[in-house]
């Protein structure tokens, strides 16, 4: 079974299961066991740190439940807290994985830029007072689009075999005071969108060269980068799969 | 001084002060206390019921401070919570009431339709399942504009001479799944704005007739308006004064 899973990060540990706090996984998985009474595993399509938002993980998980498709989502939303809701559910191969499985993710980043923070916009926009240049932003952005090794864009604590990944689409919004980063790739390294929105907001300020983005992610120095941004502002929007009827 | 507030509400009893449950008014007579060292009362420009949010709560004090007004914000922020933020300070003359001299408010109110709700949105948003049509709505809103007896948009409660307010602007937008009403008027009755949107979604969902509307205005009967909407999607955008520099 894949899951599309919308959450706010603010009030949990992270996807993943930790020793400390609580995370999204085990009350997705306390919710099925409620719904379907099995002990089924969640696997997610990958990790998100605490505080960051999903609009639409995906999550597979094993079960035998005769509950119709389309009652899945209401049944399991019953046994969820308002933070956590189930969006969709469709019946998958068995041999299906939602992490191996992913073709390509979308992640939003949003940014908020004034004098004053925002109350209303607390938890779901990183703040910052210094408004960057969107024109320089763009440039830089057109560097990073493509296939290249980001292991600039890697925080430590990272470990995959290879850190090259596609981006194939990188846009920067603006509607008033709120600035829009939507992002897509077939892959992301740990905190890659965090540090790859730190260093286009670096070149938005002026602290780096639009066009010296090729050779900051030649040079291989992750403190040639920007700084991480903050995790409030991250959203995992959606992730795609070969799967008929995906687009 | 006047000041311009933004709050988020979800936490707060409202603007006034209550004998149980924290209230914004309070929280901010706290910080200037804090900050000038000064016991002031507060005097908004209405009240905002618990879980109403402002985008701009305009808000009067008598101070003797002698911190310069540019960074009066700055230093009330650091006495406030997150959820409450300065975002201007002005001089006004002694006279200057912030309720009694308000030309005009404008209010916003955000709704949610969609088959599942949204975390992403609790709190921000008013949650509905069924889609309003907007052309209806619309058709409905031009009978609200203008002056009218609007008693039936006034809740139980309402002490006020007449119940006779101008709406001079109603506009209703559509983005995505995202609902937003946008009224501005010289006054508002008790709930008249949360009465206001539940009548317009009755109409949009075909509930009450758009070309009825003049006629339950007339009949002056509560039960022949629409419900009251929850307080989450209700913000108190702008208030209006004559004053210098102010549109």
């Amino acid at each position: 079974m894949l899951l599309r899973v919308e959450y706010k990060g603010t009030d949990y540990c992270g996807w993943q299961r930790q020793k400390n706090g609580l995370s999204v996984q085990e009350v997705l998985a306390r919710a099925v066991k409620e719904t379907t009474g099995e002990a089924s595993v969640m696997h997610g399509s990958g990790r998100t740190d605490a505080g960051v938002h999903a609009m639409g993980q995906a999550v597979h998980f094993d079960t035998h439940t005769n509950i119709p498709l389309d009652k899945l989502p209401i049944a399991l939303n019953a046994h969820l807290p308002e933070s956590i809701r189930v969006l969709s559910a469709r019946e998958v191969p068995a041999t299906f994985n939602a992490r191996f499985d992913a073709k390509w993710k979308t992640y939003v980043y949003k940014l908020y830029s004034a004098p004053v923070s925002s109350p209303l916009r607390e938890g779901l926009f990183a703040f910052v007072h210094k408004r960057p240049d969107l024109k320089k932003m763009r440039k830089a952005a057109e560097h990073i689009l493509g296939e290249h090794d980001f292991k600039v864009f890697q925080a430590a604590g990272g470990h995959v075999k290879t850190t090259v990944r596609k981006i194939t689409a990188l846009e920067i919004c603006e509607n008033g005071d709120e600035i829009t980063f939507e992002v897509t790739g077939n892959g992301f390294l740990y905190n890659m969108v965090r540090i790859m929105v730190g260093t286009l907001y670096y070149v938005g300020i002026g602290k780096i060269e639009a066009d010296d983005i090729p050779d900051i992610l030649l040079s291989g120095k992750r403190d040639r980068a920007g700084k991480t941004m903050p995790p409030e502002g991250l959203y995992l929007k959606e992730v795609g799969y070969d799967l008929d009827g995906e687009k």
